[in-house]
């Protein structure tokens, strides 16, 4: 079996691990237009936290910031437990690259908090759209060229797909989509965190106008512990995004995805810079 | 005049102010029951970012993690600039405190992104609801014996205000409520990220059950310039909160702050730890 585009892309090597130091490599499969796609890179910054031998629990919130693209090529992820609690824990974590003269070029930023959870009163307050199943809804296929990281993944926008056309129309913000990776793999917390910033900027459906946009900074809570994610397995996600504010040059946007069952699993807001 | 509480609250000396190291001191004007008010801790790492001399543009971003309560007593900031670009700037704070053996204690770490903007076209997607004008809502005035922060707000709840009855009455999670700085302030960045962190925890008001519970993590986007802020000046905030999923130890909850005249000023998102 060979291994899945995904883990590849996550591949750390350590000298130490105890030290939290890793190196990767940018992934071409998961390359979006001017580096890699920011899902990949949350999720590796992820995978630093939980490769690390003094990790306690499991995700619960992920900051992740957009200092710089990466360029192709080698990376440095170092991954700090800075405050270790009874039930939480508390990590920084940041992604460099070699700079010019050895300067390291500091390209992501991010905090992650891990916990343990012990069973309680749970309940939601955000229930699953009603919306047709995955098998009656058409798969999203057209990929501009060259963005690899659309391919490794199966899309079925329900609605609020790109715009057909860019004629300037103002819409409304919100997409519908299921979703999972194009090959099976069961769904863990880095890829859910990878998912979590699945959607496209919500300017361009609100504008149906193409500008430059990019995301600056992603946080996401996970509302899920291993069981939850065992019974997705390679399953699909009810994905939901909205647009919130958009003023002088950057909007939020939040994102809810659901298990097919209608749990909801994470919850994600992040701030996108747009031009014009 | 005297001095604000809240200025004094946010008063931060330096030796070396380009090393972006602070000292401050706990204000009991903004104490809750364990520690001072998390909405005051995360305008100190606000702050620190916006006295740095190398400061670029306006805040955006703003990630707190509550690693610990902070004691009563001084404390320590470390703002540094990791990365600035052309229109952002990406910022890591850590606020500590004198520890047993002279080892820091590390109570929070925060992320700060500022930005240049620039005039562009602009929407909202999340407009104000329509709710009573704030003089005709009565201000909430019973705060729990010893809870100081709460009595530096002026505090008008619309709906969902702290229940009455702790009777475990399942409920809807979502409070609106009109407020303001108690003793009159224009509103700026720090207070604006203050009142992002006003909302009782979701869990009180979804089970009206009085459960223990703290933020661990909240993320505030800003959407507003200096001349929507002064527009804003001493006038109200129309607030809501709305809790997301409540799982096994932790929930989420989302937040919207909107000047008197409609403008989405800053949305927010905390994830929540509670008991039972």
């Amino acid at each position: 079996m060979s291994t899945h585009p995904f883990d590849k892309a996550l591949a750390l090597e350590h000298s130490d691990i105890r030290a939290g130091h890793f190196t990767g490599v940018t992934s071409p499969d998961y390359w979006n237009m001017v580096g890699p796609f920011g899902g990949a890179t949350a999720a590796i910054a992820l995978q630093s936290v939980l490769r690390h031998p003094d990790l306690l629990g499991t995700p619960l919130a992920l900051t992740v910031n957009f200092a710089a693209a990466l360029e192709a090529g080698p990376f440095d992820v170092q991954a700090t437990p800075v405050r270790t609690n009874r039930s939480t824990q508390h990590w920084t974590v940041q992604i460099t690259q070699p700079g010019a003269g050895g300067t390291p070029n500091m390209t992501t930023t991010a905090t992650v908090v891990t916990a343990a959870r012990r069973e309680t009163w749970g309940e939601s307050d955000m229930p699953m759209p009603e919306v047709p199943p995955p098998e009656s809804v058409k798969r999203f296929s057209i990929g501009p060229a060259g963005v690899a990281w659309l391919d490794r993944y199966e899309m079925r926008p329900i609605s609020g797909g790109i715009p057909a056309k860019w004629d300037g129309g103002l819409q409304h913000s919100e997409s519908r989509l299921w979703l999972r990776d194009a090959e099976q793999r069961p769904l863990d917390f880095c890829s859910l965190a990878a998912m979590s910033d699945m959607f496209y900027p919500r300017v361009w459906l609100r504008r149906a106008k193409h500008v430059p946009a990019g995301t600056v900074s992603i946080t996401t809570y996970f509302h899920a512990g291993p069981a939850q994610l065992a019974e997705v397995g390679t399953g699909y996600l009810l994905g939901r995004a909205v647009g919130q504010q958009f003023f002088n040059g950057f909007f939020d946007q939040a994102a809810h995805l659901w298990s097919e069952k209608g749990v909801l699993l994470a919850t994600s807001n992040q701030i996108v810079y747009y031009k014009e």
